[in-house]
């Protein structure tokens, strides 16, 4: 209201008609009033049951996230969002076969295992082989050249739990790198300690990648009681120089290029020369879970915010809401999005991928000139709870290109991590962890946000990089 | 100390000296300090670690169980114990073969599923049908026979966490006697929410029983994320008058009887005459986990306080440890001692069988005449934050027959059961779920009360039942 009062004085009659109308958005906008309505939000926990019940996990390129879609599009249409559409894309497609892990001797024992996406097969028959155990990654890395041929690898850690989910950049690089690391050193298969902070018998799934001229192997992922198993087993045979043997069988297979998509919705600005807000999630999960976490949820949250705004009268902005496809296969959602759209005018980017848990902290990656919304958002989101501090925003996965190719301004409302690695990637990854009343906080954040940014005149444009 | 000096009046010279012997066993068996001993305790868990580890699961009358035995007769004896020997019996035998269920339509979704013990298969093509929903074994109980023709009958339950575990006895007859009723409804199969109160993709094995003239039938455990899906399905279609159907392979097969063993080893006592204390726990677990919480943790507690025991020198009694075969598919284990011990002078029997977090409370079912022993005992546990209330004890399920047919007192040492049906019979029953220091306190409990038990003079005959 301060704001729009100061505009009104240079204005003429007609112009300040104008104002009057906008302002009255402006009122129905107010952060606090839709703060509060946000509260009492059901729509997000909605959007999040029926994702996990109608449809179920949603891989990539799979006839699931094909119904995702479906679903996806006929719900956004029947909620009165704008411009309701899929935007198909293709993209390589590798799907999990059997999988089993036993240790074979000196301790038979049936172990829980899951295929690392990009996993070589390793035929119906499997492989058997000696465990060589490394701590570390560092570890790993650190064997000459051939000295595994002929072996399973298998790499440990000790995450903690994190409220930044920190724990995940430090020791990821298990999956993402160590499988091409443990075949150029010539293993004959690689397992890990799932990447987690859980102790239940589930693996954690998740993608890695063989860089060109690096032959893929079988590459695993062990619970994580089963890898403190493992683990207890190597050290006690190396008491007796007895090795460790353990069969593996996991036979996925690449099937192509297959079709996945973004799932686009909006609610018009009355201002379209304005850039308008892009308010992102995934809608594809990995096939071991429904995803509930990861990341209906998120597509809850964004999408009830936005219809908050919606609901109280149109922004001055556009906001653009997608659902993309593919992240987790390799981010190809985001990348299709930044390729297709470029061309469009984008103001500010925001995405929410970790989980329903409160939000505790928001990060700006603003340009100066915004330095006012940036102090009004911080004081709107205090009565939640949330503090204005952190590293610059980077924004979530899949709205990282369109951040990268336009120079997008970004806000981060950072969830709380704490047990998000006790589910992420899991089948444990269901409806039943979401709290609702954390899932409202962050559709209250959320629509706060968007009251402000998708009503404000300032601008986000950020100065070139040099 | 008290006590002794009060029988020294009667008593001559020799008697005298005898007593001072025992004096010097009474002082070398102090129960303080005894329990200050215990609490430094690493046996419980290096046995629970072991078995875990070194064996892993122990399913009755497989292979897996005849290794536990080996395993377990070695450790004993080289523990120092006395008698140390395999006592093996036949039991019938039922093995789990594949399992998966599905939803087919109207929201294609894969289950995690467990077969019950005695379920029928549905052969290797699987069955399909609709599913009818219970809230309660009483609503299933409810409908006229022949009503449940073709169908799959889910029960479903809102099991709480309870300290003393009483949510199992209040919704175990689900699992116990639901089979049995669905299959007189004329049910193709049955599946229930697991007997259970986590909320991880984990179905809970466990028996159950066809009673004669009653037609087995396939019969199998949702985990409880997957029941509360199926529920939702079966609500939201129930709008639209859709059928849920189902899909279920569970192949298991019973394998005719084959040999488990009970593990039996003792404390040989100054007086052979007086009757013996008998600790139990049981070796088997079901195949889904390491079984560390069900039972490896009360062979390992019983153990390392029988082995304190010992460690202080010779007790009056005979301590026998019995670490039961065969209890999870029908207290054979139990049956097979009471049958081949029923003439052996038994004082106490006292079972482990609950997990490994905090005794709370001490319960008893002692003769009037051994009312100062109790007494002793309640104010011993005091410092371990024990108390002494609640119901006459009954023994745990590996003593129940012997305490039956010989009359015996029984002393429960009841351990917080809050977390224990998170992990009952499910994959994630593995050694990280231990916690040292509650085991420890476990430890100290019970050798508190051995010190006191096993070196009393008290007559704990009780009287004949009438």
């Amino acid at each position: 209201m301060i704001k729009t009062s100061k505009l009104l004085a240079p204005l003429g009659a007609a112009a300040s008609a104008l104002l009057f109308s906008s302002a009255i958005y402006a009122t129905s906008h107010d952060p606090a009033a839709i703060q509060a309505s946000a509260l009492k939000d059901s729509l997000a926990y909605e959007i999040t049951e029926g994702l996990t019940t109608e449809v179920g996990p949603r891989q990539a390129g799979t006839e699931a996230e094909a119904r995702a879609r479906d679903w996806s599009v006929k719900k956004l249409k029947s909620l009165g969002f704008q411009n309701v559409r899929n935007e198909p894309f293709m993209m390589p497609t590798w799907v999990r076969g059997e999988e089993t892990a036993e240790v074979t001797s000196p301790f038979p024992q049936k172990f829980h295992v899951t295929a690392l996406g990009n996993s070589a097969s390793t035929g119906a028959k499997g492989i058997e082989a000696e465990v060589v155990h490394f701590a570390s990654l560092a570890a790993m890395k650190a064997v000459p050249d051939g000295s595994l041929a002929g072996k399973i690898a298998f790499v440990t850690h000790n995450m903690h739990r994190a409220q930044d989910g920190s724990g995940y950049g430090a020791f990821g690089p298990i999956r993402w790198v160590g499988p091409a690391i443990a075949s150029q050193k010539g293993a004959l298969a690689y397992v890990i300690k799932s990447i987690g902070t859980d102790y239940h018998r589930n693996p954690h799934a998740g993608n890695t990648n063989f860089p060109d001229g690096v032959k893929p192997i079988a590459t695993g992922a062990l619970s994580l009681p089963d890898a403190d198993n493992l683990e207890r087993m190597v050290k006690l045979a190396r008491n007796t120089n007895t090795p460790v043997k353990m069969k593996l069988v996991l036979t996925p297979q690449n099937i192509g290029n297959q079709e996945s998509g973004n799932i686009i919705a909006e609610v018009t600005g009355r201002d379209p020369s304005k850039g308008m807000i892009l308010v992102a999630c995934h809608l594809d999960s990995w096939d071991l879970a429904t995803g509930a976490f990861d990341d209906a949820a998120g597509c809850g949250i964004v999408t009830a915010a936005a219809k908050q705004i919606m609901d109280h009268g149109k922004p001055l902005r556009t906001i653009r809401i997608l659902w993309a496809g593919a992240e987790e296969v390799g981010l190809w959602g985001g990348k299709a999005y930044a390729k297709a759209h470029a061309g469009d005018k984008h103001a500010i980017a925001m995405e929410s991928d970790f989980g329903a848990d409160n939000i505790w902290r928001v990060e700006f990656n603003l340009p100066d000139e915004a330095k006012a919304v940036r102090e009004q958002i911080a004081q709107a989101l205090l009565p939640l709870g949330i503090g204005a501090s952190g590293p610059p925003a980077t924004g979530g996965a899949d709205v990282r290109d369109i951040i990268a190719s336009n120079n997008l301004a970004v806000i981060d409302l950072q969830q709380d991590g704490t047990r998000y690695f006790d589910l992420h990637h899991t089948p444990d990854d269901t409806l039943d962890k979401i709290d609702p009343k954390q899932m409202r906080q962050n559709v209250a954040a959320w629509s706060t946000v968007l009251s402000i940014i998708a009503n404000s005149t300032a601008d986000f444009t950020k100065p070139e990089k040099e």
